[in-house]
């Protein structure tokens, strides 16, 4: 059960207090205060754990400061929303992420020079962009394969971060060591910037790595969804994360493999968007690079991963990972999918359009719904 | 070998016979004169057959009335651009249909009674829409689910449609005997509107009913992709129905089976779109009816039905297929799928939004092509 | 409701008379009489049709010449098992072919010349084989490929297949007219032998054509599992047939298209020949040339053809469609998944020791079984 | 290039000394030796790595001590068998797994309590049989299931091996720290079994796992594909493992997951067992249990689960693991696909059919073979 406290209650609310001490007068319960710290204003919910199958809902919701009483019914206790609870996201370094958000993540598959960084960091931050991804912890299906420069690369990466401005980074994790290198690096360079954990598609069901990452709360993570296995499987592994600790998770879809999907690298599964938003609270991230792994284009001119961000940014997407090289052809990995630097503000202004439209859609759905 | 003629080339050109004549003195190639009849503008394509890889394209380039002289070099032979051709599309009674048109075919997957069809059409008219689906004949997968009223109901169908002004009716075939019951059916009641023939997903490497709908050039085709198979195998499929004579076709995207999917019923896989348009000149229709299979809503207000459907619009979908019923509750198939009539007006309202966005969004690449 | 009459029952029995006229006497109810003809016995059953859920078993049970009386409870009317019945299969021309049977259909995928086919049947005589496969029509995914030679070739064919005692040739037909086009060939040639409608992959959910070699009695019918559809739609395909009024069917597995499946041409899927004996009263037949499709050999000199036949065969199927040619390198179609002539003994050794270890590893079960 | 040595060669030969010298005279060329030690001979390898495409053969192919000398053309470079070289196995604790040997591995999915796996223990070394399963640490889908009793169980787990003369169970870890708990669990017990490391279909991709079990030498690993990916990168993660050090692998087939493999749990993808066995020099495994997941029968009496190992046996699978159960109905995990322990003897009479009948299929294949 969870009890879901009014808008800006403060932390020491003595009222709080008190309908804890009640809830944990009945035999068997426990709770856990959750606290979100949103852009605008702050979120308190109470978890009720234990046999709260048969506790009354009335005596919490007589509480002057609890906006509702929620009873949890599906399988996705931290992550669900239950039929009743509102997404209210999470914010990182100034960026605030939510199912109400938007941003693009233009950034590097794998860091290679620091040349190319800092051109690329540049570009973004001309374009006025402060997120970004960078991997310095590669995965690769063949160990013959670059697997990135490790930790060895993350002080001239926080350091050019800071530069140009960056405020989130977007960084594949592949050990739970990497947290630790991570926050260390972090600390030493003086914090320039901030990093969200990314968990890729082959650990998506690495549950003592999903552990790891969900018992630290010192950054969100971005999960992307495993390659093979449905959808409810990959959520379920979000709960993992969440019951953790760390509820500050977004969900990104990254395509799935099947034939049937072909020419395209994976199966796109952007269709997925609005089953993400409606199951869970968490934001929806699409990686269009590795969903396409192409850079052909339609006859209309605009190329595949352009129209299968718009496809997901349509549906209401709240953040794209795009990859973006200043040389692909000389990349590490996963060239032939990048983007080059000059096709960023084409890229920023088609995704700009289809959000814009999808802003309109929901404007027009809540005046139809007025009308009913 | 295809020669494309420049646009409005008399069919009696005394050049295009020269034309003709010299191809053919050529040892062993023959030709094939394709006449599109496009709403603005007529288009003559002659094709060369036979042992055409060692002819001379010059000669041919060097006619007045030649625009271009294109070598196939890929697979699809009659559907495909091969880098070169337009995708010019057709007209039939009176729409016209391309890839760079667009419009709703919203109607009953099934038809039942008289009255829910009145209903139906009336909703469609007063929305200033002329073309439809409805089903006579319905491939079931049980052999005790109800399979249509065959052809009984084209009488009042085909009545009812031209009381309401439709002008084209996309309606599946099973059965090659089904073309003629169609057309007689059509010339009986006075031609009062059209039908575009619908091969459905089951039957899309029926060879045998390809041919026959491809051997009549009275009807379009609006073909269905296969289920389990590759985009590739669905559009030699398509090259079936063109190779018999029949090249006004429409490939349409309606998921494919797959666990990977769920919740929907199918996966969706309006991500092809743009490589369907890139490969061939079809024009592209997405059914999202069938792909999503219930009437889920997202927080957002917007069935997931609306949001696939924005998908496959914002990249450049040409026609949408869905599926409406007066009392969905009752439909004798596929009624959790059905939108309500009343929803009707909020659909075209949403797909023009994404359709809108669409053509920006191409404007938008052109200016930007043109910069560079 | 299904009332099966005791072994050996005349057709014109009294008995059998007064029991029906009994079930006809509830309101609504109908029946349908169906007759097994089978090697060793005959087996007559009798379907009551219509609101049967009502009706008692009782007064039906008591009769004397009733074995048993089983309510239909599963999803395949005609060809489940319903818990209770058994697989009695059919004869045909001097063939018998039931979930108990075991027999070889080496042949040709699809017939070419007549002096390859006369080398295959002699070898396959030579080898005390009398069923084979030889495709006059064949499906095939490019309309640019060879078609089979149709119809054209039957006289020649049915007269080789007598000329060397062949007695069923497993032939596909595409389109119901190649029903009577067979039975008339039969027929002109004098019936040297006989045919078992096969029904392909890319037509398992072609309806109308299921309807067709379902409504005609001549000939069984082995179908071919859809390539991309779960089990249980290609059953309920099955059901069309059988609803039709021929139950003489055979259910073929052949792979089905999946990634996952590589190197093979398909997924291989013999692991369910026990779940479709046991779910239906169908034969199982194993093609696996379609499966594997390439002649790769393990280390242990065995090549990957034999090795799923084995695996087929251990597992209780009942007929195995293997691909041979007398030249391999020259076939017109599927000619890298043929085996050569000089290996059919090998095949057939090789079969015979896995079918040998099925009957051991059954009477090993009910010998345990009795212990219990 | 390797160069293999002729059977039985001393680690100290002077010969072996002075191939290596030759070895590393050429630039760049470095060596490393790998020594196998099987049952009835140990086997030498020397792996010249570095620029060795324009090293000649011949010099090494002199020494009197050299067997043969093979070019690395695949990628498989440490677990290929480059079609030149043999699949020698390995020992561990006094058991030889080769892909010449056979061996059952019956046990608990997880450790539960110590009287259930004592009973498991009894019932196999009763049945003469020294190699289980027994999971400790278990991941699950969701984080709310029962996780396995980890580290505290080990050291009864291998009191109770060590009692009942069990010499291998096979373990699933999660986390590299298991390694290490398992080897002193081992340790402090007085190492009174051995253990085979098993990654599980989740991990399969987890490539900083697979590192650190090929980096530890003291334990074999059982690497069990993963659900969604190909047979190729999952043999590409067996590279990995290798690649570290270690190369006493085995590669087990539990299924993957699609709707086409329905009603079974997983796709039964057991046809892979002879692609494996060509491709690499690894040992084979089938999982039948998890691959059908529920006990129903074919009415032949067998299970599926008996009929797909069947299918494995017959195509030479090396090893089983396979579910059993004291109390199925209790069990923490998988109880649905737990055998009983009194069907022990019948699985092991039903897999001794196969395997003798696969190996009589494999004398025939040789002298059919010496008869050419």
């Amino acid at each position: 059960m969870i009890v879901v406290m009014k808008a800006d209650l403060p932390a020491q609310s003595p009222e709080l207090a008190r309908l804890i001490a009640l809830a944990e007068s009945f035999p068997g319960v426990s709770t856990s205060v959750h606290r979100i710290e949103g852009r605008t204003r702050s979120l308190t919910e109470v978890y009720l754990l234990g046999p709260t199958h048969a506790l009354p809902s009335r005596p919490f919701e007589e509480f002057e400061c609890v906006e509702k009483v929620v009873r949890i019914t599906q399988k996705y206790k931290f992550i669900g929303r239950h039929e009743a609870l509102d997404a209210v996201g999470f914010e990182h370094n100034g960026v605030s992420i939510s199912q109400d958000s938007f941003h693009l993540f233009p950034g590097v598959c794998a860091v290679d020079t620091r040349e190319n960084l800092d051109s690329m960091f540049r570009s973004i931050a001309a374009a006025g962009i402060v997120t970004t991804r960078a991997g310095a912890y590669k995965p690769r299906t063949s160990p013959y394969d670059f697997q990135g420069h490790g930790g060895g690369c993350l002080p001239w990466v926080f350091e050019l971060a800071g530069k140009h401005g960056i405020r989130i980074i977007s960084m594949e994790v592949t050990h739970e060591s990497h947290i630790d290198e991570i926050l260390s690096a972090l600390r030493e360079a003086g914090n320039p910037t901030a990093v969200m954990i990314q968990i890729g598609t082959r650990n998506a069901q690495n549950f003592e790595l999903l552990k790891a990452v969900g018992q630290q709360t010192e950054m969100p993570v971005l999960f992307k969804r495993g390659m093979g296995i449905t959808l409810e499987e990959s959520l379920n592994a979000c709960e993992y994360i969440a019951s953790g600790g760390n509820r500050r998770i977004v969900f990104c879809l990254r395509g799935v493999k099947s034939h049937l999907g072909e020419p395209h690298r994976n199966f796109v599964d952007f269709a997925q968007v609005s089953v993400i938003r409606r199951q869970t609270r968490l934001p929806v991230c699409i990686d269009p690079s590795h969903s396409v792994g192409r850079r052909n284009a339609a006859p209309d001119g605009l190329m595949d991963i352009f129209h299968v961000t718009a496809q997901g940014v349509i549906a209401g997407a709240n953040m794209v990972l795009v990859d973006f090289h200043p040389h692909p052809e000389t990349a590490l990995c996963d060239g032939p999918q990048a983007l080059k630097l000059e096709e960023l503000p084409g890229f920023i202004e088609d995704t700009s359009i289809c959000r814009a439209a999808y802003l309109e859609r929901t404007k027009r759905a809540a005046l139809r719904a007025a009308r009913v």
